[in-house]
């Protein structure tokens, strides 16, 4: 691989920057990198762990003299870093973020950056329920999505070089609108995400059945949502208190679906039930066609739990 | 491992009941195994694959000196099947059922039995996504729950022998009354389906979106619910039938939940939800120190689906 960039400046060193680290070096994507946390902690394993050229105590330290800057912070703490790197970026510098919203990030991000930068929103569609420094790994983004969502008057350069980074981690990198973004990420992730965490909250808080009865019997679906409503509090405030509007209208549309099918179970209504479920599963089978997810049963977690397949659901047999 | 029943009759034969069967053959658990189908399709199967010893055209036949019979049909088909195989139960024989639901299908089987038949009423919670005689494997029960549902007066020395059963099948069993069951199941199961199955149709549904983004972009956290929306729509259809008064309990509760919720999200209310998340995340960890479910990120499934470590969601960095 070619060097893209000579040197990359993270700022903020959770999951998604230590998985871009740990794949820029594997590939040697980029001479040098700097990085820079808010959390003393999170400096201090930085530097035991050298995961960084360099960790500075400052995100405005950080970012001289770099051609590539990646803000990985909350959503909710992009426009005051903005503020504190603005005067110190490198003539003709990328700033990109990893933010899972776009139009309020750019909102905040974009105001505080000279006229020499170039802002190229990103959102990489990649992580897991961990977070932290020493969570990342340099596989995470193989064969994942990552959105460009460059303005119509972005320099093509710019643009092009950070889709070869992207690419070279091993990312399949499109194009997208920040408004279209920010639904489409309403349905696929924040609603779901939402609502998992809502069903999580609902099991913890019934006095009937104890907190011990869901955690044995949670394989029968529930630990599914358990994960999802495991993901970092902080990241998730901040997406929905960002993506308001759309996160909204999801949940709305929702509450509806939801209505209409306690309404047919409520009236016993089983012809609607059923089909409604046969829709559904179609869409399962559009994702594994997909190469998006795996097809053996239960994610094949058995394979990682307790042998060839110790997954474990809820499901009996139709004959 | 002993010889616990020297006939084995599995009325359906889906994912429990084949699943059952390889378990019983692989341990010897069992002298003879029957079976019978309502679809002509899966008794041929059966037959070609040589799953049972004997495939019966009715379940009247199969039944025909077992002492053991396991009802493995989807719960609104078990009262139906008890009418029919009522008449032609060996005396003193073993009559169980893997249903998801314990208070509606007892009362549905319970009155077609003979008086000389042990009724014992079960529920193994495992399962994948997967259905139909050939989705079976005999490692399903290992490790996982089965829950018993004896009534107060049943033969002690039939349940000791179901349990010893489940155990030669690798399941921890535990007895358990069946209106409670049943709304425990309500909040570990029968609740999260309902829900994934919505947030699927919702986004199946939304017009301004495509499904192929829906699909392209699920990693991000819906894709988790398209495998629990891709269980067997006849056997969910039932259950939610069967299980309407827990389910619309729990429902309800989820529905004041989610609009607390989406209230923060409204007014900003950012401390509100992240002290939810927060709390919900310990759920996650006590599933996981209870072994039921996997800590490696996203369950482990990019080893299975690309590598060592492909696995893929919504999260960006904390710092």
């Amino acid at each position: 691989m070619t060097t893209l960039y000579d040197k990359v400046a993270f700022i903020g060193l959770g999951l998604i920057a230590s998985s871009m680290i740990h794949a820029i070096r594997r590939d040697g994507l980029a001479g040098q990198i700097s990085g820079s946390a808010r959390s003393a902690e999170t400096r201090a394993i930085a530097r035991e762990d050298g995961l960084c050229d360099m960790v500075c105590d400052t995100a405005a330290e950080a970012v001289e003299g770099a051609d590539l800057v990646v803000l990985c912070v909350p959503i909710g703490a992009m426009g005051q870093v903005a503020r504190e790197i603005g005067p110190h970026l490198a003539p003709g510098a990328t700033v990109t973020d990893v933010g899972s919203v776009k139009r309020e990030v750019i909102a905040a991000v974009a105001p505080h950056l000279p006229e020499h930068a170039h802002f190229i929103p990103g959102h990489p569609l990649a992580g897991t329920e961990h977070s932290g420094p020493r969570s990342g790994f340099a596989e995470l983004f193989e064969n994942r999505f990552c959105l460009l969502l460059p303005a119509a008057d972005a320099d093509a350069d710019a643009v092009a070089r950070l889709r070869a980074l992207w690419e070279g981690m091993g990312a399949q990198v499109e194009e997208m609108e920040p408004e279209h973004h920010d639904l489409v990420l309403a349905v696929t992730s924040h609603a779901p995400h939402l609502i998992a965490y809502t069903m999580v909250g609902v099991a913890d808080d019934l006095r009937r059945v104890t907190n011990s009865e869901v955690i044995k019997y949670s394989a029968t679906g529930f630990r599914d949502f358990t994960r999802i409503a495991a993901s970092d509090p902080t990241m998730w405030r901040d997406v929905f208190l960002n993506n308001k509007e759309a996160t909204l209208e999801i949940l709305g549309r929702f509450t509806e679906e939801l209505f209409a099918l306690q309404r047919a179970i409520r009236t016993g209504d089983g012809d609607m039930l059923f089909d409604y479920f046969t829709r559904t599963r179609a869409v399962r089978r559009g994702i594994i066609e997909a190469g998006q997810d795996t097809a053996a049963p239960d994610f094949g977690r058995g394979a990682v739990l307790q042998g060839p397949s110790g997954g474990k659901d809820q499901d009996e047999d139709a004959d």
